[in-house]
Parts: structure tokens; C-alpha cells; sequence
């Protein structure tokens, strides 16, 4: 390997991404949620991690088609948030570099990743 | 002790409140928050728990004046939810059996308690 | 209604045994776990909740059948933790009361209850 | 900005790095912990995180003189698991790059950051 380095700036700013991305799920998954509580459960999670430092932008949306879906099978009425149900995207701004990262199905599964790294020039 | 018997009506709804008041704390301890987004956070708090079985009513309400009493001490603009912050009245209906629990602070600690039980005549 | 009343000490060790199940699921559901990292998890969970007042016996047991077949189908080596893998057993005494209650999976779905109200004589 | 980019390998470790740390932290924070109990979900939370893609390496400790500080002053004997008891260290490998990232006290606030980035040569 070569010689450990302390990260860069941009480094640093994918780093924080990541932080936001396993808090938003890890907080969030398993809370209880229907067609009918999706919204205030949308809004609460983007408020929440926007609390988090150099964050400058949180998107959640919970796909209602998918929670129908899963529901029209099950007599329950509600079931838990999980990765399925869920469309993210994360906006960082750290020392003049802007991190999007979001979170999408992707193959049956929920992945997390960088779209796009900038740096103010 | 007495022989083992089956729980009562009234014995499963102040179990069935007991639940709701576990899985609101523990679902949502440690949530960032500020008093700029305690109103999402209250809101998504009673919708999702009151999606679980028997729950016919929830409030929730986040002491903003101790957040903000909390972060005037602070270089941070948020902090971690917790029962410091939460007054919880939650309304359950089993069987014919009301229950009503709350929580609230008593003593410095945040107290789960059922204060009436009620049941149809 | 009858008029509301305080409840028994049966019905608040119920509600207590309530508590540590909502608890012990929204604290560890969404938990990464695999067949080798169940041992470790099942012995946190039990450990914890045992802290809690009241808790007088915690087993938790995480089905790693469940979890291989679940993983026989998928790319991923672990899941997330939820009650298709649990059975849980909680003893509470409160005042004099004995309680005992589980969460197994019974018709496709987890299902918390009280099994045993005894009383001391 | 400049033109935005696709991530490197580095950034994506790191992004890597901070999602273990996000979920770790959001996933156990609140769990009941006392000093007889801190030992097995420091393995727990070890184990569970270790699970995660790309993570080769996850050290938990929970600090349990100050668990002992804080409960001396309490009539409670168990407390919740928060930033201020945890050293976390944790080390990622994503496409020949290694990121070791820990989180720690400083200045009385639970610091998470990347400390080293090295590349295989």
C-alpha cells in the first residue's frame, strides 16, 4: 500500500455523504408506515438529516405504489420502512466540494452511491 | 404464586399500550432534531405509531424550550432526541378495555405510566 | 365506559412487559446480522433488555435456518434483523406479579403476547 | 463548480467508511447499556457492522468508567447508549484503497472522521 495519507477535501465530503446515508436508514428503518402516514414520515426524515452538519439538501420519497402492493397481499394495514420502499438523495457541501448521493433499487436492492462530486473552482 | 393464568382483556390492552410506548421511544431515540424541525419530527411520530394494532390515538409533543435551552449551552444547532425532550399520550382501545398511557419527566426521568383504564359497560 | 380507574399491579407488570418488547424490536430491527453474527446480537439483545426495570429474563433466539434460506436466494451474505427470525421470551415481576410473554412468528407475521399473569399468594 | 464528476475509488471508500459509521451509530444508539452489559454489545455492534460491504475491520469500545460516572450520580443502574461513551474504529477496503476511520471524544462532542487513506501500489 501506499503511504497512508490524511483524506482531501473531496474525500472528507464523501465521507460526511456516507455518515448521512447509514443514519437516514438506520434511524428510520422499521419505523411503522402506510399509504396514510408516508408523507409525515417523508418529511420528518429529510428535516432530521438536515440537522446533520454540511448538509445542504435531503430528498426522501416513499414509493405509496410499492406499500399498496406489499399491503393488498397481507391483512395488515401498515408494515415497516425498509430499502424497498424508499428513493433518497443527499446533497453535501463540504469545504467547496458538493457531494449528490442517493439511494435507489437497484436489482432487488437498495444501493447507496456517489453520483456526483464537484468542486468550487 | 398462583397458578399461571391467561391474561385478562384489560391485562392485553395495558400490554398492547406498553408496546406502542417501547417501540416510539426506541424507534426514535437518537434522531437528529432542532426546533426548527421538532414539528415534522412530532407529526411523524404519532402517524407512525398510531398505525400499530388497538392504537386509537397518539400525541406527541417536543419540548422546544428545552431544546433550546439545551443547544443555547452548545456550538451545535441540534442534538439527539430523547425522553428529556417528549411528552407522549397514547390511547389504546382492546376488547372493549381503554387505556390511556403517558410519558412525561418526573424526577429528572422520563416516566411510562398507564393513568386510567377503562372499560365498556 | 365505566369510570376510568388507576390500574391493578397485573395490568401495569403487563404494561411493563409491553415496554421491553417494543423496546427490545424498534432498538434492533434493521440490525445487519448473518448466520455468524447472530450469536453475538441474540446475546446483546437479551443483555440489554435485562437492564430494564422490571426485566427479570430475557432469551432471544435469532433462527439461523431462517436466515440461510433467505440467504440461499439472494447476493448478499446478511440481512436485516426483523421478527421473521425472532422468538423471544421476556419475564417481568412488578408488585408480586409474574409475567411471561413471546414474540413468534404465527401465521406469516410476529406476534407479541402475554402468555402467563401469576400472582404471588 | 466544475464540471461534476463520478467518484473516484478513494471517495467512494470513504463514502463507504461513512455509511458503517452513520449506521452503527444510528442503528445502537439509545440501546440500554450498563456496565455489566456494555461487553456484549460492543461485540453485537462490532459483528453487526462487520457484515456491512467492504468493511474488513470494526473495533467498539464503550468506556465503562464514564458509564460508572454517570450512573454514580443516579438512582438508575443502567443509562443509553450514546456518542459519549463509544470509541469506534473502523477500516474499509473498496478497490485497493484502505480507509481507517474511528470516532472519538473531542471537545465534548463525538467526533467521527477518516484518519487515513492509503492506496495499494
Amino acid at each position: 500500500m501506499s503511504r497512508p495519507q490524511t483524506p482531501t477535501e473531496p474525500q472528507t465530503a464523501c465521507f460526511e455523504a456516507g455518515i448521512k446515508f447509514g443514519s437516514l436508514y438506520h434511524q428510520f428503518a422499521g419505523t411503522p408506515v402506510s399509504p396514510a402516514s408516508a408523507d409525515s414520515l417523508e418529511r420528518a426524515m429529510a428535516e432530521s438529516i438536515e440537522n446533520q452538519p454540511h448538509c445542504v439538501g435531503v430528498s426522501v420519497a416513499i414509493d405509496t405504489d410499492e406499500l399498496e402492493a406489499e399491503l393488498s397481499d397481507s391483512p395488515a394495514s401498515y408494515t415497516e420502512l425498509t430499502g424497498r420502499f424508499l428513493d433518497v438523495e443527499i446533497e453535501i457541501e463540504y469545504e467547496g466540494t458538493l457531494v449528490t448521493a442517493t439511494m435507489q433499487m437497484e436489482d432487488g436492492y437498495p444501493l447507496m452511491r456517489v453520483t456526483d462530486v464537484a468542486t468550487r473552482e
